[in-house]
């Protein structure tokens, strides 16, 4: 795992994904004390990031495995993003996903032209569930962040930021980062630390899941103690990846921790000020920026908005509540 | 009025504006029946194209004239843009408005720094009260559209449109852009004349407030019964300008009229597919390019998404209605 895998991944991504702009508001920039830049990646295909590792991965494969066709076992965005490259691909893709993940994010998952498996978190293995069919029908496993390919395919975000930045005249920074598994923080993380050593990364999780804030201060693989119950789902992972960990330790500053009400106010503010869509756990970086400005450094700080898959009805509440 | 100063306005430009992207989803390809390109103005700086035609027009002043500041009559949008724009070049701004805007319009008029000097439509003339102003304080007027370096400004739009759908490889489509009083649309109507004469501009209005498809179909400027009453604030003027009307007349298609349910509608699908924050004038473009397929040619079509400044609660209940 290294730049030049990134730096390839991004030639094969080129006229595929969205290079998503940098957004700002003097508006952010007041209430978090610095300016703040928002890379928002609620608008890649698909809504989320998750689309450049799944197409970097899809598009690496051996064209006669490919064309048997993929499974991803996913919430949601790493599903989207698998489904639509597989559609582009013209390959067949089956998702596995928990019955109660967001009613969108299931709805579009097939519409993309996938074959969803629902199973029920509470008395099912999702592993197995996935293992089985694969096996069964010769589909090769995407794995959502625990994959070299992916890794390179979501560090693209980095490499697109230290262009940006560059451009803006910001050459030192914080660098924000949902994190659930690891996949695009250490993706974005080896970018920036080859294209803009002046950058530092910094995993952002929701409170109850910060099994990579814990890791980090122990230096070793940690767990959380539940597997669900956030409004964060898309970055709610057990624990950060074999492959993922030693690139977050190389390279990733101390962790952050959000609150829920923190991300529902991160939202709101997304909505008046950037007009962009950002669902809760794609917001937990921005919330870090702007509430906790005593935790960071510098005079600019960078957020990836990393998704955008979110229900009305929960986008509403955290309007009507802070909008 | 001519390409040169749309091309002169763009080097001013540079570096200030945002060069918004073309956000596109399958799930609108299927809806309109053809492929659908939107350009989110409603991402640039203050929230709508506003912005582009206030900074221009700054930019072109005489320095000396401009220290003494400027005015603007506005029910929100142009409002901002110049705030914003007289902020940059720190310079005063006093901006006329209905007491009836947005409330989040006139918050943010006043938040980017300006005076705001609050009218009653029913019994005031706002050309009056901005008169004396400028007279009694040595201000400059900016128009919000009938003003050539505004619509150079605002042609910047067309610009953008030309070299990213080149990039896209659409060579033919037909541009739809929520037409007010006309100065973004004759403004991309002349940008693209000049750099992309494969595509045909259409304005697009709300039902009872569309004196420019009427005064394209008499070919002489009609004006609206009704001078207010719209959700679609952004884009009710009585009629097109005297410098606007002749552009539009020479490049134009046919107008396109839409209904406040259709808006709201394509709200909805923005926040759903494109995860964007569109205003209900400046969805206008989309609801017309997905709702009426048969009044459209070609594969391609381009919408402007001209702005994005709505109050949450307005916001809210497109989702709940259409979400």
């Amino acid at each position: 795992m290294n730049i030049g895998m990134i730096r390839a991944a991004a030639k094969r991504l080129a006229g595929h994904v969205r290079n998503t702009p940098l957004l700002s508001s003097p508006f952010l920039d007041e209430i978090a004390g610095r300016r703040v830049w928002v890379k928002p990646e609620c608008l890649q295909h698909t809504g989320s990031f998750k689309y450049r590792g799944a197409r970097a991965a899809l598009s690496a494969m051996e064209p006669g495995l490919r064309a048997r066709g993929v499974i991803a076992v996913s919430s949601g965005n790493h599903a989207q993003g698998v489904a639509r490259a597989a559609a582009e691909f013209g390959v067949p893709a089956v998702i596995v996903m928990p019955s109660d993940a967001p009613r969108l994010k299931i709805a579009n998952t097939r519409d993309l032209g996938a074959e969803v498996v629902l199973y029920d978190r509470a008395t099912e293995d999702r592993d197995a569930i996935g293992a089985a069919l694969a096996t069964g029908r010769g589909l090769t496993l995407v794995k959502p962040f625990d994959e070299p390919e992916v890794i390179a395919g979501q560090g693209t975000v980095g490499l697109e930021i230290a262009g940006a930045a560059a451009e803006a005249g910001v050459g030192q920074a914080e660098v924000l980062v949902p994190c659930g598994g690891g996949g695009l923080t250490g993706g974005v993380a080896l970018a920036l630390a080859a294209e803009a050593p002046g950058f530092r990364v910094r995993p952002v999780e929701p409170e109850g899941f910060d099994d990579v804030r814990h890791s980090l201060e122990s230096g070793r693989i940690e767990t959380n103690p539940a597997a669900s119950g956030s409004i964060c789902d898309a970055i709610v992972t057990p624990s950060p990846g074999e492959i993922t960990f030693p690139i977050l330790k190389a390279h990733c500053g101390p962790g952050l921790v959000v609150s829920e009400r923190d991300c529902l106010r991160a939202m709101a503010l997304g909505f008046t000020r950037l007009k962009v869509v950002i669902e809760p756990g794609g917001a937990a970086a921005l919330a870090a920026a702007l509430f906790q400005p005593e935790a960071l450094e510098g005079g600019d700080v960078v957020v990836v908005a990393s998704g955008g898959n979110v229900d009305a009805a929960l986008f509403s509440e955290a309007l009507r509540r802070f909008g």
